[in-house]
């Protein structure tokens, strides 16, 4: 597997493009346009918020159906929740547009909104945008940035990422983009994420394979607890690669599914890295668990403490703090048997041993985490299994944005 | 029911005492004394996290046992969490030189810490402060007071409250004092809350009473969604106001109960609106809710969320944020049916109407959203059941309090 320059316009037949529509923001990005030359087989995770946007609702009509979808049209500024019967005409209108324009099926496109939720949907502007991009798509690795741009809202930084292996003796790629830095949490964020790929696969394994790794990846990262109403993510296989269809329990698979994994651990931890206001990427390994779930529970819950994201900020190895977080997981264990270390570019520290503090240097340990990516390790001594969760720091950026985000 | 001046030293019999023994703060009161005249019949409810403080653990066996405590020792600064046998023993010898200073049984002391997890207890400095504070305690106001102070970490303002009611023709009183503004969440908080009471009342009645009122007070309120390792609620009665002993389903039984709710409500109110970095008091009440248990979940979930927090601080009625706090509470409701409302001192306006935005003044909400206090209502209209939870805003003072609370 390797790593190679650019996103979603990476794999055969996909093409991308980006706007400036003004729908909320000025003087920006704020449509992208994925564009598939053939239909695909897609695949999609949706939000657990009773709450769903519009787009989540259109999606998810879609995606269960054996409809191929070929194309997602994605604002950011407003989000299309809460907005009744209006929300979900305004995606009706932004399919036809754009099927109409593109000569595609009206249900082959698909449709993602992020921003505020509850505004009404100016679809004039989603429409003219959707021209403009119908005839400046293309498949370069411009526009493929340029979407992911235009995707971001809190966002600092575009993401985007594409890998390539080789299956059945042809090159495959997956390409992908995300957004989201606030409403960050287990069990899919105020997230969008897209994923490309030129491979010849069945929706049905398409599906499995998304729902599989989401677990893993984005629904192991948390900014701030917030669950949102449109967490979202795509992934359009366009089998264009020229593999023969790819089968299960084979190296092939096997190969598959790394690239989807890098993939996607690769845009969880940049929006994880690029929570609102954070300075840092903090990571969370705990390791020697009975079981994975357990690992993973106890992980995330250290990840979404406030006074241990607060710790962080101020590079303060206040351990205490990472042992309530453990504690009140839910899970139990034994404290007495628990070890921690931290971790970074700068070193590594054990903090804790068999439950209490060890003798280790403050300065050390506040050296290793000034860094711009620390690591928690929890050691429970109690099994082999183990899971990480991956956050970010809680600092004075996060209130600014927040106390006042619609102004 | 009457509130009156004062806290715990109120109720007949129960004196206070507070002293700096220097144990982490300096040039501050930092350890505090409850005494009884008589062995009073005692309660508690203690924290659910894993992590459990060896005051914890000390206390949950006294409270389990048939004795009968005459006094709590108390002191801020560290947690006595994560100490190992030392932290046990600690505890042991604060217990044998409390009881052999004011002549009692050994196991008549509870006590209980609050402060940094993981730091050595100065068992020495404890002995010269429990040595002050017994020859210093008294009934007067102004020593329930001072032990309200000492038992603050970063509390602006102490807590306590009392009332009297009449319970058998005589004049029974309730006193109280809590702290706690950090690591403040559901399922009891780093928060100590004290009670005490004249009243005669058996151990069990006393245990069940408290048990019960937790649910509706301290376990409605959130600062950070982190649940400590040293929770305690204690509840000390001593049977001197002189009434015949309570009986269950009477008239006195239930003005009893309405004055133990009164005062843990006053306290739980007073630890949320004095959560760290704290500018207001957010309480959310759901109503029109199917089952009671199912409003406490909406209620809670919108109190935590670091997004609601954070729009409370902006004064902005940033309703989407609400609506999506009930949608990822694990709750199933109906979106289009919700209405939602804010209200404080400057007023009351609706902002959504079956689940969608209607016509409001910004400016008229912004004004409500700039009081001290201020509630959302949300309305499921779906059943006729409510639950209130309290918390406060999300502000700058809490990344400054916590991103190096230990130095």
């Amino acid at each position: 597997m390797e790593i190679i320059k650019g996103g979603i316009t990476v794999p055969q037949g996909f093409e991308a493009a980006a706007c400036e529509a003004g729908i909320k923001y000025q003087d920006r990005l704020d449509m992208a346009l994925i564009y598939s030359k053939k239909p695909c087989r897609a695949a999609g995770v949706f939000t657990q918020n009773v709450v769903k946007a519009a787009p989540v609702l259109w999606d998810m009509e879609i995606i269960n159906s054996r409809k191929k979808p070929q194309a997602v049209v994605i604002n950011a500024g407003t989000a299309n929740a809460c907005t009744g019967a209006a929300g979900l005409r305004c995606c009706q209108e932004t399919a036809l547009l754009a099927a109409e324009t593109m000569k595609m099926d009206a249900d082959s496109v698909l449709v993602a909104s992020t921003g505020v939720i509850g505004m009404e949907m100016p679809i004039d502007k989603m429409q003219t945008g959707i021209r403009m991009m119908a005839v400046s798509k293309n498949d370069s690795f411009d526009t493929g940035t340029e979407a992911a741009r235009a995707i971001m809202t809190t966002d600092t930084r575009e993401k985007e990422i594409a890998v390539q292996v080789e299956i059945d003796g042809k090159i495959v790629t997956v390409g992908g983009m995300a957004k989201g830095s606030g409403m960050i949490h287990p069990n899919m964020c105020t997230m969008l994420a897209f994923l490309t790929s030129d491979v010849l696969i069945s929706k049905k394994m398409l599906q499995h394979i998304l729902e599989t790794d989401v677990e893993e990846t984005y629904n192991m990262i948390s900014v701030d607890g917030d669950t949102s109403t449109n967490d979202t993510v795509l992934f359009l296989a366009n089998g264009m690669a020229g593999n023969k269809k790819l089968k299960a329990g084979t190296e092939d698979y096997t190969a598959f599914i790394a690239a989807v994994r890098t993939v996607n651990e690769y845009l969880a931890k940049a929006i994880a890295a690029d929570g609102e206001g954070a300075t840092a990427l903090f990571e969370v390994t705990v390791k020697g668990s009975k079981t994975k779930e357990k690992a993973k529970t106890l992980a995330k819950s250290v990840v979404t403490s406030s006074l241990t994201k607060a710790a962080i900020a101020g590079h303060d190895a206040n351990w205490g703090r990472f042992m309530c977080a453990l504690g009140y997981s839910g899970e139990v264990f034994e404290p007495s048997r628990v070890d921690l270390f931290i971790e970074s570019a700068a070193g590594k520290l054990q903090l804790v041993g068999n439950g209490m503090a060890v003798d280790y240097s403050e300065e050390k340990a506040t050296e290793i985490l000034k860094e711009a990516e620390v690591t928690l390790l929890a050691d429970m001594k109690e099994g082999v299994e183990w899971a990480t969760a991956w956050g970010c720091d809680l600092t004075h950026g996060y209130i600014d944005i927040n106390a006042d985000y619609r102004s």
